[in-house]
């Protein structure tokens, strides 16, 4: 542990120490607070998408602060578990590629065809999708839940996407791949939360 | 494990099995064989993002069979390292990462303003970038590495990220993000190097 990741945890405990034993009081769950978190987030993320900086700006932040409290208030009741950390992580996930999938929105991209804005959704939506299935397994098995299961793992995005190469047909392809990775990961993610309440 | 999951496994097999031996008779470790997958995917992405779907789609099949092999070589050879999982497992994140950043070229970009292009590229670079980070640490948790180094965390982006929306510079963050994302990925990637050796 460095000297710079102490000073970097001390500075974080000087903005949570004072809320974290208030939000306890509210009988508000780390778990809450890591939704609330994602659902402030995503707003942020539309707010910026409509070109509002500013205010998405303020929003983040405040999104931010709730990703500070759910892991200090976890502590503070001692309540860490293994499903909330998994949890938080993907709930950052999510919420950095909706942050960056809305800065898409910011570059002009409304000026252009509707396909080309769609199609841009569409490959984002699918890193995101892709990223998300293997984020979710190695997490998992950092925390000692075993995660195979999933319908749509790496093998079967290559093939699916080498197929919509060879047939000149990628959105297609990205359309299909979108869809079974989100749902992998719905899989995924319920397979923890069963796991982690053994 | 399911009946579907075997029957993948199985398929994968029947490519794999006829070529390990030969593989392992020229002296390829499953590190070099990684290594080359990561290059062929590389220039997949390259051949798909000037348009040549068909020639990337072949290409890109090729780089999936070296995907296959370093794994089952590994196996074969009993040679399966932390590293080398934590590696193989990184490649493959970057290597989706080029192919879904190629697929911007295909929508059309290139008759759109300069500028456009490069502010897409450089949102994609640093989703990825974002992701990589989280990701390296994850998996390598998995492989029971500790992995907490790195000057860029998910903090540092935030509060980076946060600047650029108040101060409405969002590219010159993201370009932020993108470089020192990348720098991070690189230190828990040497560390992860190392750590495995011992």
């Amino acid at each position: 542990m460095s000297n710079f990741q102490d000073l970097r945890r001390q500075a974080g405990r000087l903005i949570t120490d004072p809320l974290v034993p208030l939000i306890s009081r509210l009988r508000l769950t780390p778990d809450i607070m890591t939704t609330i978190g994602l659902v402030v987030n995503l707003v942020a993320a539309v707010v910026i998408g409509f070109g509002h900086l500013l205010w998405g700006g303020l929003i983040f932040l405040l999104a931010g602060l709730f990703d500070l409290l759910d892991g200090a208030l976890a502590r503070y009741m001692q309540k860490t578990t293994r499903f909330g950390a998994l949890f938080d992580s993907t709930v950052d996930r999510v919420t950095e590629g909706a942050l960056f999938l809305s800065f898409i929105f910011i570059t002009g991209v409304g000026a252009w065809p509707y396909n080309v804005t769609f199609q841009l959704v569409l490959i984002f939506l699918a890193l995101i999708g892709s990223f998300l299935t293997s984020y979710i397994r190695a997490r998992a098995e950092g925390l000692n839940i075993d995660c195979t299961v999933g319908l749509f793992t790496r093998v079967e995005r290559v093939i699916i996407l080498a197929l919509g190469l060879l047939l000149s047909q990628v959105f297609i392809a990205l359309a299909i791949v979108v869809v079974l990775s989100f749902v992998t990961v719905g899989q995924r993610f319920v397979h923890v939360w069963r796991q982690a309440r053994k």
